[in-house]
């Protein structure tokens, strides 16, 4: 199924162009800018692939994928001092890839026929699990966790229309394409409009 | 054997409430609740079946535990504010579930013939990889580290007897319980009576 | 290839030295040096097992890799405090365990046929990751991230180099040795001399 294939090359490209980014934050060098890249770019989709058993893991079989993260992290590396706020790019660079990966892994989990559970928590994984680890490992605080701001939400929200369209009969391609709309349509509006939902606050105990 | 699935059923439940819990000092959403609180409950079972190529993992191939998991992050998501001390809550269930993930660790390695050095790893792993999880991602002090307490030795010391149980002729289930007793009242004691090992201290060299 | 099965080993002593280095700076017990030993030791060859499905894993197939690392973090609870500087101990052991884990995961990776890209990441991944699983649960600043040292890079050259030199012949055990050797020696000269790449710098933005 290339479509799929395609979302993956997409959410690679997009998702290195990020982890380059934080490396830029963290002032590595070239191979360390590589590094970064690389574990952002595939390390959602090879959750996935290892929860599902799919072997061989998506960018072993191909490792286009690598090249095309380590030419990301070039690029990056020469001409992020261009732009004006490398963190405003950061963060709608990783809006676009989010809504790729959570659409390549609802692909992905959707092709292997998984219950609609499974399915939506892949496509929640792909898309969460790259940003999280880059994160994690430059110590950023992750996006994931930001206050006021939707981010999983956004991902589950397009993974779960994804399953109901399909089930409703559309064309897969169309149902993950669907899926990426919804789920940048959300993020976007987050960070423009400040869309989010109620979040826990500790209040005084009742009694 | 169905009582195994009963102890991941279980240490799943009790994980979601932690990890659940942890959200709530985030300040998350609900959804974040829902995604911290099935890393944390999974986690450390997916480790442990991702190791030893057990496939479907234990939640892709029932997706009830990701249901229940859910549950549990709603659950806590609208009562939490209802509690005291949510620390405190957070310290003793999480003494439950590592006992109950310990045991459904060991137990799965035990149904797969492993040697008994690999049955005490995967239950350490199971029990302490899932917390260990939650606390990095939500940048918490991870209990696995906390000076002065006791937490992988129970786990360890929990596992341990269940293999020696085991080899002296116990039936299976109740030498999981007695594995989940053991871990349990070790982590107690730590808590309540501040039992605990030697730590090392750096002295001043002798030279 | 039992050659393969050394390297494995002496990596596996030398990270667990380093993980229970780390465990002493953040003053654990000793079932706490134990688990970060540990942690640190089998961390890297495992991401390598699972991301190639190399069943079963090494150290659960060969418990003996565990006993190891137990050893290892044993000997350090009782004796670190002999040594004038840990950190130093820490920063030298890690050269030797990174170069060998380099070459062990290279060698695996040349074993099963994989291509040259793949191969140079088994050999990046198995060398870096368990020594960046060790610092990111301790709270340390990675080693990866370590600003105007050489790291990633040296493990990129040294499997880069196993490559190019099986390619031109050379026998498989020589060509990993070349590899370990030149991962050490520019790991080495980084920390002596203070080689470096050009570092990412952020520069006013040019209009």
């Amino acid at each position: 199924m290339s479509g799929l294939a395609l979302l993956d090359y997409a959410s690679v490209l997009v998702f290195a162009l990020t982890g380059a980014l934080v490396a830029s934050r963290a002032q590595l060098d070239l191979v360390g800018f590589a590094f970064i890249a690389c574990l952002t770019a595939v390390g959602g989709g090879t959750v996935r692939d290892l929860l599902l058993d799919r072997h061989p893991v998506f960018w072993v079989g191909q490792p286009d994928y690598i090249l095309i993260a380590v030419g990301a992290a070039v690029l990056v590396f020469f001409t992020a001092h261009l732009v004006e706020s490398r963190y405003n790019w950061l963060v709608w660079l990783d809006s676009f890839a989010l809504s790729v990966a959570v659409a390549a892994g609802t692909g992905a989990a959707l092709s292997l026929n998984q219950s609609g559970v499974i399915v939506v928590l892949m496509g929640v994984s792909t898309g969460c699990l790259g940003g999280l680890m880059r994160d994690v490992v430059c110590n950023e605080v992750p996006l994931v966790l930001k206050q006021g701001e939707l981010y999983v939400s956004c991902a589950f929200v397009g993974a779960f229309t994804a399953v109901v369209a399909t089930r409703l009969g559309v064309e897969p391609l169309a149902a993950l394409g669907l899926c990426a709309l919804v789920c940048w349509a959300l993020r976007a509006g987050s960070l423009l409009f400040g869309w989010q939902l109620p979040v826990y606050k500790a209040r005084p105990p009742r009694r």
